[in-house]
């Protein structure tokens, strides 16, 4: 079977702003994307999963991933998410290179 | 310490066929793989878990990966579980390339 | 806005070495990282979520992840990891290249 090269997109964000961060990717074009909780300690404030609390219960952030055909599809959900959330709060996000199967379901 | 290149496969598909998933990995060769459980929304009805319901309970996915030694073990696999399983379940399947330590771990 | 290239490290480990692990990133001066509880099989005995018990209550291993500005730190990270704990406790590590926007958040 024969693999395309696509675009993935991670953002690693606080759960209190998933819904919005969903909203701009399905308004980018993107068919679909996958997210895990997460807990983790940021540059500015993630909250940290370390010290005495459990490290179950803190986590209070998301990873959102979404598979793009096209890198500039990519980009802009990127930085569209940066540009309205991550003045007010934290987050991150960056791209990877992948190889898909089955490049019609994204 | 030196570093080795690598293919990750990773399958994002529903929990429910997760041990036949696993079972096609083990058998194609892989000595281990990697499975959190995963929300989101995709082409083909995959559960979506924005709106009112609560993000954690929507966790009906899985994301699992595979580090395996050599790409065609790592294409096997995610033809294996495609053909297998991707006409009745929503699932995606791509490939990454990435940089082991201790190759004789996988 | 412009991307940067910049290496992810990717920790997959038990739970009970969480603490030690997040000391030894920030330690080698990474701003950040995020973590996932994951469930899997590995070639040293990691424990299965197959079999009968509850896929989600076997989560006993931790998926670290952090993006950090330089190959070197990356690797760093990677083998310090490694060598003070993959002795004892099961676990493996990887690198991938990424590409980031701001790189300063790192």
């Amino acid at each position: 079977m024969r693999h395309y090269k696509a675009t993935k997109v991670v953002i690693i964000t606080e759960k209190l702003i998933f819904e919005g961060v969903a909203r701009i990717i399905e308004e980018a074009g993107a068919s679909g994307y996958t997210m895990v909780t997460a807990g983790g300690k940021g540059s500015r404030g993630m909250r940290s999963t370390t010290g005495r609390a459990s490290v179950v219960d803190a986590f209070t952030n998301v990873k959102i991933e979404v598979i793009t055909a096209s890198k500039e599809m990519a980009e802009a959900i990127a930085d569209t998410v940066a540009e309205t959330y991550f003045d007010n709060y934290s987050g991150v996000t960056y791209l990877e290179e992948v190889e898909i199967l089955r490049p019609h379901k994204f």
